[in-house]
């Protein structure tokens, strides 16, 4: 049997320059340098770390990174003029290996209403400012930005110009995300067969999100003979945003046998890749984003419930512990069958039996009818009430806060340890109020459990209005997850931080096989 | 010249079906009632409105809008057993037009480990329950259960004994997320020309996104001869959701002319119903979700910002207000030039000289070089200040809000009249902290301007902890939305409320011709 060798992807990660012009995710140059550290830890081929000459910022951003991060290639990216190449030359210069990213328009319609240039005009500059370009390095990528609007003619004229200047990578984007993905394939296959010279170089694809095909046009893409793909992690960038890191590599991955092809990327460090930039960038990740959203492996439906329980393959293409997930939860609501919950129990060290379960199953369908979702503190405390069993540690009492325009937001709580009994109140201060009820509350948890994250989601009005609060904290190297929804934005972030404290103590109770304590 | 006549698509909604299957997005039977009506009314040829047999609240819910909901067929899911099909042929007894949904899993996988039955006994059980169901509805859609993991001569063998039972609608499902387009859309072709009777019956596809495909797949199976296409709204339901109906939707309308295909969608209601299904599910829509999310519209770069005040087709591929979507807003930031500074300033009525250009571009770098993004109300601040011209009606001043475990929330605050130059304290109580100090600001606003919305996203944690709210506000039966970051998210949601109204108030003046006045 014969194995095909599988076709080698460059990523090229454009997350912190295309990625940063979307709306409101713009990141300062400290950001921008941890950042890269991750990106070149993710084995991402190339790096893009701005756009040096638009400000000083941007450009010594650049340049740091140039300097210190290692592994990776960096690109400067320039308008076909002189002041942005010597800009990106400048600020890439001590990359151990670098890139120059010239771009211009080659769209009619961007010629005629932005540029108002005649195309023989654009070719020209597009042909002078490339050999300008390879004067100060060796490696040049030309992009004919809105390609796949381009006439194909009009494209190959352009493409000729560049390669004979002596670019050697082609980037022909979907600027506007308009192509669709056979149409996006024929392109590079047209130009890599009728430009002169067009077998010599190699073809990137740059694909936007607006009708939702910018992961199929860049696979179209690389079916038509493209062997980079631009893309930024969470599919941030200019509106929609771009191709998707880690869509675009989990296709691969998972289709790779019909694709044949793969890419360098350290799959478990997905995740966490993907919630660092999330919160630089503050740009939140949607509960069903592909691969890395809330819900990706999460399952609603009984039917599904039980199919996954049986064997995971029934209703999962992707083993999402492989990433770097942590493990999926099933959220349990009022689709979730008795098998669901015992499960669960489990997980935290309660053996239920049948009267048990019973029990648990009827008062949980009734939370269930009336409410979203039932949080794994909630179920726990209806696994004590229905069983006698303590399965939790500690319990929330009362919470006043008090926020608004002082300088100081403040906090008192009362926390109930439930192994001892003792209920005590505490105060504290913080940033917002409910960065200071975490921290009063924590005054209160004995345990050294360390907080490391909070994401809201809110929506609705008025007397529906409800918040939904996850709060991550880190124990002995884990990490766990707490959630709570309530009408109190600080009530729902204060209990979903007990219930994170709870769900790693009981954890690490049913890993020590010391469930016949509860 | 030939107008080839497009193929109508029929859109399957099941937002309230799939969709409700999403993680924490369930529904009541009265909010069902109330979804299915706008569902109709924007135009979706057929709604699942849940699987009857389900629970009480489902059934119910299926029979009410079974004789409620005019000008849709309705369809009554069920699993291929009797009982199932019992319950939907009951609940849509009084549908005007109807169908049952049928389905049972074809794939070897699902056999094996779900149903743990042989291939003869469940083609014997889709055959069955496919006469059964004839028995009582006319209209008989089959699904073969993950059909995209199913051998093409498992599958064919399937079709062919439900086609001959009377089925006249089959439904071949990505029920995994797993296809690849060409893949998706042969199967299709292969089943259609390869199964007996297979080209008397029509075609329906229903794709999930796990690798970000969904829409790609959806094209595909048009191409490959579908005429039916489930969707649902927002792409919300199991996992990372359905392909969302307003992606394929715009696909189609941008694209009609390669793709040949057309829908009945009322383009205009699209908005609204995302936000509708939104709000109700407690299912956010990502910032740089396709068609409907915050950025689609939105313009970052100084480049796209320039070709898109030039001409809107050198950046935009679709017109925002063809899908009822609140004027595009650029939201300005530090990659905003003095361009897009004039435009803003002068869509609230504020003319701006030269000298004063010079003077806010100034002050406005210095402020975006430091903060994510600039809002609206902190430029028209910027504004009175760099000219001396007031541009906006009130100020917010103090604030203090008590929130936590007791059963009122209280906010004290100051608004600044900046028309009368008054300042006075006012105050309220709300079910949350952002309601009371919504409320206790809406005593200041003279104008009777309706609360619409709020809408809240916050990451991070500690000290660089920030939130952004968006607060829709209704005035004269048009719709405004102020936006504010603060690190104390009650303080966000003030600020923004504010925002709105003035953003009311100053469009207002713009319209009327009063901006000499200012």
């Amino acid at each position: 049997m014969i194995i095909p060798v599988k076709k080698r992807i460059q990523i090229f990660d454009t997350t912190l320059r295309d990625g940063e012009q979307a709306p409101g995710a713009s990141l300062t140059p400290e950001q921008k340098i941890v950042l890269a550290h991750k990106l070149a830890g993710l084995g991402v081929d190339v790096l893009e770390p701005g756009f040096p000459v638009s400000s000083p910022g941007d450009f010594a951003a650049v340049e740091t990174i140039s300097r210190k991060v290692q592994g990776v290639e960096i690109c400067g990216f320039a308008r076909a003029v002189r002041g942005d190449i010597d800009a990106a030359v400048r600020a890439t210069r001590d990359a151990a290996r670098r890139r120059i990213h010239l771009f211009i328009s080659s769209s009619d319609i961007h010629l005629r209403h932005q540029l108002r240039k005649s195309r023989p005009e654009v070719v020209a500059a597009a042909r002078e400012m490339t050999a300008y370009a390879r004067q100060f390095c060796d490696v040049v990528e030309f992009t004919a930005m809105d390609a796949a609007r381009t006439g194909i003619d009009d494209l190959i004229e352009m493409v000729e110009a560049v390669i004979e200047e002596g670019a050697s990578i082609i980037n022909l984007p979907d600027t506007v995300g308009y192509a669709l993905p056979h149409e996006y394939g024929e392109m590079f296959r047209r130009v890599r067969l009728g430009a002169r010279g067009g077998q010599n170089v190699s073809y990137s694809a740059h694909c936007h999100n607006d009708l939702g095909l910018a992961v199929a046009n860049s696979l179209a893409a690389i079916e038509g003979g493209a062997t980079q793909i631009e893309v930024t992690v969470n599919g941030v960038g200019e509106r929609t945003g771009n191709c998707a890191l880690e869509e675009l590599v989990m296709a691969l991955e998972t289709r790779g046998d019909v694709l044949g092809a793969e890419t360098g990327i350290v799959l478990d460090k997905l995740y966490d890749t993907s919630r660092l930039i999330s919160g630089a960038m503050h740009f939140p990740i949607a509960f069903n984003k592909p691969v890395v959203g809330r819900n990706a492996f999460q399952h609603e439906s009984g039917i599904h419930q039980d199919g996954l329980l049986k064997d995971r393959s029934t209703y999962e293409i992707m083993d999402p512990e492989r990433l770097g997930i942590p493990r999926s939860m099933i959220i349990l609501g009022k689709h979730s069958g008795r098998h669901a919950l015992k499960d669960r129990a489990a997980k935290y060290g309660v053996a239920l039996d049948a009267a048990e379960l019973d029990a648990l199953y009827e008062s949980f369908k009734e939370k269930a009818d009336r409410q979203k979702a039932v949080s794994d503190d909630e179920l726990l405390r209806m696994v004590s009430s229905a069983t006698g069993q303590q399965a939790q540690f500690y319990e929330l009492g009362d919470v006043q806060v008090l926020a608004g325009s002082a300088p100081r937001r403040v906090a008192a709580v009362t926390v109930r340890n439930l192994q001892s009994g003792a209920e005590e109140a505490y105060t504290s201060t913080g940033s917002g109020p409910l960065e200071a009820v975490i921290a009063a509350i924590s005054l209160g948890i004995a345990e050294s459990i360390g907080f490391a994250g909070l994401e809201l989601h809110s929506l609705g009005s008025g007397e529906q209005a409800q918040a939904e609060a996850a709060v991550m904290v880190e124990w002995n190297g884990a990490k766990f997850r707490g959630t709570a929804i309530h009408q109190d934005i600080v009530m729902a972030a204060g209990i979903a931080y007990v219930a994170a404290c709870n769900a790693a103590l009981l954890s690490a109770r049913a890993e020590t096989g010391q469930e016949t304590a509860v």
